[in-house]
């Protein structure tokens, strides 16, 4: 028997559950809606359940798992397994989740990690950060988020809440963030911002954008799409995607002086049409003995948070 | 006979050099002008000579050290023990420290690293950071730096060069930078932008500063007396001051997480007059369970840099 983990990604949305080996090879999945409006009782009963049947469809039982490890949106409490807080989940307070798991799976040792973190220790165990010693992974989806590896370490911070990297202010004064600041490099570089920045535009600004969203909500795939499709203002918001990021990943070299950077997230599957304004961006600032360095590539790993949230069983924080 | 240790802080200007003990106390120490222009050659010839006179002085011989440590400025290349290039050490240009030193100190462990990364790890063993696992040391003068301690351990970065803190973009197209960039943290908060943003400011404005100066170069310290006087641009200035710092350090908060930030350099000595609105930039933004608990104070070691570059000699980076 290889040593076995359930991993729990707990999203906003749905929440992916699988049973993994140490090696990052997912034997089986399953995605159930969160239904965060149903309160956090339901949905840990829907994980339980649902642990319960990969264990079946695997033919295994609860104690064949060494582990289970969940990613969360934060903040979190890693040392109590409590989710404190959360834009994500709301309506959520002071979870107790690491402690209603144990109730069912008693024994088996449960960790907690906010999802940026989680995801990073996943590509970094297993995508494009294995063998590095400093490796960032970044997500770029709704929001901009991640977490750091120094020196082979996951970076947890005082409060497990380290790399909020999306709240990283690049723009005195700049656009409003959800969170209430001005100016955060997510407000300038999330899929969130194009779909704002977009919104804003296409009221003066001939575009096939309106067009795509059909007189829906105006998605950052519309703005991609029409940009494949040669919409010059959709081509300027998409030119614009990779300058801001550029800053934001800049300011990120800056700090952490990495080897690696993986970008995940929704927004990363368009990269190749942003890379190139991205790292021209990079390469024109100073601090170049840390930006030449640095290679940025696509994240490998699809489900690095997935990977990562079990990982967290094993691996010493 | 204690573990002794030889502490070298090479600066622009001078070179403080010292012995100490393994609990950072510094037994004696001299402070010789760097003489940058006369090149490396001759620098470390004096850095030689000051250590025999340091160990004539406290009846010592060269064996008697178990190791000698530098901070120098960036960047370097800590494991060749190379100074690469520094804006600091103008012509200085891949400068084999460690490797003359060693010549004439054989057999004794010679480390380099840093000087802001040598100086976070001064403050965080012997003055405000000891105890605590997650801390930061920012040093506001000429320009700003700092280093990291994660998880109790100094953040060195893929090439020695983490923490540039002071060339973060915190305002996109703003102010210009010694670097090149617009809008780094430092052309907003150090000493060198309290000293511009003074310049330009009282050309159109009245304020004593003009005369503190005397005709003479507008320097921080003036900006400060003029403040302390009453004087409403001043005021202004130092107020913004706070401000500018409170960002970046927010910015810093979000990355890190940290339990404790010291704040040293040159302008730090008048953080009582920007304390309070340094504070409350911080905690009027978001992310709360991170700025909450994270503690920020006037460094405790002025010599931080000193004892740091000394514990280098020693510390398990």
């Amino acid at each position: 028997m290889k040593d076995l983990y359930c991993a729990v990604d707990l999203g906003g949305t749905k929440i992916n559950i699988g049973i993994m080996t140490k090696e990052g090879e997912v034997l089986d999945n399953i995605k159930i809606p969160t239904e965060v409006e149903k309160g956090p009782a339901n949905s840990i009963n829907n994980i339980k359940n649902t642990i319960y049947e990969l264990l079946e469809r695997l033919n295994l039982n609860k104690n064949d798992l060494n582990g289970i490890g969940i990613g969360s949106p934060g903040p979190i409490d890693s040392e109590k397994g409590i989710i404190v807080e959360s834009g994500n989940l709301k309506g959520w307070k002071d979870v107790k989740l690491v402690e209603k798991l144990s109730e069912e799976f008693k024994g088996i040792n449960i960790k907690l990690q906010n999802d940026g973190n989680a995801a990073a220790l996943g590509e970094y165990l297993f995508g494009f950060g294995k063998g590095c010693k400093n490796f960032i992974y970044i997500t770029v989806s709704t929001g901009v988020g991640g977490g750091a590896i120094i020196d082979s370490k996951l970076q947890v911070g005082a409060s497990s809440n380290g790399f909020e990297a999306g709240h990283m202010i690049i723009n005195l004064d700049g656009r409003k963030c959800n969170c209430g600041n001005d100016g955060c490099f997510e407000a300038y570089a999330s899929g969130t911002a194009i779909e704002k920045i977009a919104c804003e535009r296409i009221v003066n600004e001939e575009s096939i954008i309106s067009d795509l969203a059909q007189g829906g909500k105006v998605k950052a795939q519309y703005v991609f799409e029409a940009a494949k499709r040669g919409d010059k203002l959709a081509l300027e918001i998409v030119e614009n995607e990779g300058y801001y990021l550029g800053v934001g990943i800049f300011n990120i070299i800056a700090m952490y002086n990495p080897e690696k950077i993986s970008i995940g997230g929704g927004v990363s599957n368009c990269l190749e049409m942003f890379y190139d304004k991205m790292m021209d961006t990079i390469n024109s600032m100073s601090l170049n003995s840390s930006t030449q360095i640095c290679k940025v590539k696509k994240a490998q790993r699809d489900d690095c948070g997935l990977v990562g949230a079990g990982a967290l069983a094993f691996y010493d924080i």
